[in-house]
């Protein structure tokens, strides 16, 4: 049986690590401030689907004191991801080892690789409302599904993955990778600039009809650049859907309006830049979501909200 | 000898009909809240081109009482322009009387000409920073020239008007008139939104790498569009002449962040909605001041800044 370590045990490291430890698999939790917590109390996830807690859970705070892992899922901020993820990386890893990347953006397989040459990358796209409510204390509120996109891993580990995961009560499927990372930024890069740049919600943007077409007009422009880049199966009913979708939520605040709030650096680069600059050099122009990459850059940087 | 009408004598119509006044024009003002100040103790304007005191001016402040005039020059704010300024404009104009709209946007004249078909009517853009500092008190801070635009008027009659501009002082100029509507827009359009969506000044702008990028392409939006329109005399050098100009200013707040920062209705309509509209219809699309446009329309309808 594979075993797995999660970086990161935050909302998204916490549940999908926690729902495998939950199915009996063997899981190391990393974990910075909530190390001493966790290490005495364990994991609580309170989940629509059924609450569930993990007494004890194999938790560490250094990646020296851990064994090399079968799987990996990264669930840190990409702001990470150049810097300080490569170095929690090497000491577990093994030859055969598979990186999950629970992660949001463009291109962020394709740099790991550059660092790792002979690691398995896999892409995970979560489609879920969670947050941590306090140390070791998750809350599942909605959705759930993650679709996994194989970068790079050799297709009897990535099956072998997919189900374990489905075997632990999680709706993972596989997608096409590139597919997979478009697909979630269709719905990211107008949500999550957009409630920074005008400081509110998900609802009241779609309820004001000016940044209801805006938030759609966002939308065609990043299945426009999917589609220049290749990703033929993404359609402008795929923004009908997502408007939909957004339609029926409680008013929600994204992961990047979270991370603004909580002084928090926004991952600007894989969200947006990434994204941008690929669909640039194919000749696909995303106007819109530049001038957002834009503002995000100015308001990154000052103390308008002080 | 013409005789002249302020309508709206705030900053822009204290300043010009001020100096004509001063040249020994008879100007007629009509006021609102300022009316008993400005009766009382006349107009003060403090000028980087020399100050001057008019103790005594005509002061109104109900149109019924003022007689018709040659020429009105109205200064108020565009949102008033579809239902006050008709009302405000009826009693005053005779059979030649010619309207100048200091105002900012497009599309101005022709709405007004389409509710007095047989009004002369003639644009007037002011390249100036001055502001009200108290009632009747105007401070001329710096530039100041008025572009002419000659929409509808008789060329006699738009020449003296010229003349008699000049010969009180004011750096005024003959411009046609579409090229004198879209060559002020190049900086309004970027820069009063911008400075209201990011809650700061023009310096700030320019001086962050990717906000500067953003207002350039933003300009070169408005000059691909009044091109489409057939202003061909504008081109992106005109661009590069703005951002220079603007980074040679002291720290600026643009009319619609000041508008914006004193609870009043932003210019929207005939500053965005308007040569976004046109441009549209010659087949060149605005997407970055689009979505400008939708930015403006949440903040104003909401509370955010509260």
């Amino acid at each position: 049986m594979l075993n797995y370590s999660v970086i990161g045990t935050g909302a998204i490291g916490g549940f999908y690590g926690g729902r495998l430890a939950h199915a009996g698999r063997a899981v190391r939790f990393l974990l910075h401030s909530d190390y001493e917590y966790v290490k005495q109390y364990g994991l609580r996830v309170d989940s629509c689907d059924g609450d569930f807690v993990l007494p004890q859970v194999e938790a560490y705070n250094n990646v020296e004191d851990m064994p090399q892992s079968d799987v990996i899922l990264v669930a840190l901020k990409s702001v990470n991801n150049h810097d300080l993820l490569p170095k929690l990386l090497r000491p577990l890893i093994h030859e055969d080892t598979t990186v999950v990347l629970i992660q949001n953006g463009i291109g962020l397989e394709e740099d790991l690789q550059s660092v790792f040459p002979g690691l398995h990358i896999v892409a995970g796209l979560a489609f879920i409302c969670c947050a941590k409510e306090g140390p070791g204390h998750i809350h599942h509120q909605d959705f759930g599904p993650i679709n996994l996109g194989n970068y790079s891993c050799p297709d009897g580990r990535f099956k072998t993955l997919l189900s374990d995961m489905q075997d632990a009560g999680l709706k993972a499927a596989q997608v096409p990778y590139l597919e997979a990372r478009w697909k979630k930024a269709v719905w990211n890069m107008p949500f999550n600039g957009m409630t920074v740049a005008l400081n509110t919600s998900t609802d009241k943007l779609l309820n004001t009809p000016a940044t209801r077409q805006l938030i759609y007009d966002q939308m065609l422009e990043v299945i426009g650049a999917a589609q220049a880049l290749g990703v033929s199966t993404l359609t402008s009913e795929f923004a009908d859907q997502m408007m939909t979708t957004t339609d029926r939520m409680v008013p929600y605040s994204p992961s990047m309006k979270l991370d603004f709030d909580n002084g928090r650096p926004m991952e600007i680069e894989y969200l947006y830049s990434r994204p941008i600059a690929e669909a640039r050099k194919a000749g696909f122009e995303m106007p819109k979501l530049a001038m957002l990459e834009a503002e995000l850059r100015f308001i990154g940087e000052s103390d308008i909200w002080a």
